[in-house]
């Protein structure tokens, strides 16, 4: 095994450096946060930071970065209370990430990327229409973390929009079915295939699969 | 699209509702989180919630259920202040999945699930022999999240050990090439594979892929 020690990972250059340590959480969530200002622009933005808090209530989170483009989506979440979060599929991975490019706040990323947005009752945010899980979110709370200036985004889900062939009978929702992807590191997308579902695992029983 | 409201997830029986939940923020980081206990009783615990919270300094964190297996991880790095992180590869998900199992304290999921432990200079915890990345961190902080009695417990990376042909030349660290694998929902483990990588994304110019 190769060994890399703090000292040294602090001592890499810049880029280097972020291309290592986000690869260490392991395959990240995809999804792009769509906003809207008070004044009625909108923004979308790529996430790689989504994650499940609970389910009752049915709570997501994502961090914020202490500068950059994430400041817009957060400046409208807190302008409007609201904002939806779409899961990035295999055939738009290229536009998806094209958002994460410096616009202007005056600017549409779905204008600049081609990505056609959906409105929908009662979400005032936007939609990519063409994801395959759309979840109108509302603003909860921010946790700063301050060991690095980031904030923990907190949101309860409003309403969940799918296409239904994902759905299994027990809940379980089949991202693999419509071509939801992940993210390696900062920019590498990639597609999951299913390998296997476990049922409940219990001490000294062998563990069975989903068939 | 199939349309839930909010309403409808809150009235669903428990577990369809934790499998839904559970989906809704995308695909998911599969970890080991590997612990031991003052006395010496070894811990493992699959969890699907590691996140990246930044690199300067190298900084990950995890969400800390309010009961359940998770409170043996988090006795332990009370304890000794330590603890690793394992990514889990295709070769090995029935085993870490096995890890989810309720276990006395006494019994170590190494011992229980056929997983290799493998300790190493300063870090007290035990890694996972087989894991692809392994990844020592300290204890930072833990952050409570009131909403729902959960925690964000946050860690500094220490060292990190992987196996070498994973690594790019700019420090990008490729998972797929070891078949690390990612979760769907609670239970549904996927094995990614590459689409695109892409380079730094600027208004008005063709996002360009690494070749």
């Amino acid at each position: 095994m190769k060994h890399l020690k703090r000292s040294e990972i602090d001592g890499f250059e810049r880029l280097y450096k972020i291309n290592l340590v986000n690869a260490l959480s392991g395959f990240k969530s995809a999804n792009l946060i769509g906003t809207v200002s008070a004044a009625g622009e909108e923004n979308l933005a790529v996430f790689s930071s989504v994650i499940h808090l609970g389910s009752s209530p049915p709570l997501l989170g994502f961090i914020l970065r202490p500068t950059t483009v994430a400041r817009n989506t957060f400046d409208n979440i807190l302008e409007t209370n609201h904002y939806t979060i779409n899961h990035i599929a295999a055939p738009f991975v290229k536009q998806a990430h094209q958002t994460s490019a410096k616009y202007p706040k005056g600017e549409s990323e779905f204008d600049a990327t081609g990505l056609d947005s959906v409105y929908r009752e009662n979400t005032p945010a936007p939609f990519v229409k063409d994801s395959p899980v759309q979840i109108s979110m509302k603003f909860k709370q921010e946790i700063p973390i301050e060991l690095n200036g980031t904030s923990l985004i907190i949101g309860e889900v409003i309403d969940v929009y799918f296409k239904e062939n994902m759905l299994h009978e027990d809940g379980f929702l089949d991202l693999s079915k419509m071509s939801v992807a992940t993210i390696n590191g900062l920019d590498g997308y990639c597609q999951p295939v299913p390998l296997k579902r476990f049922k409940y695992a219990r001490p000294n029983q062998e563990l069975e699969e989903f068939s």
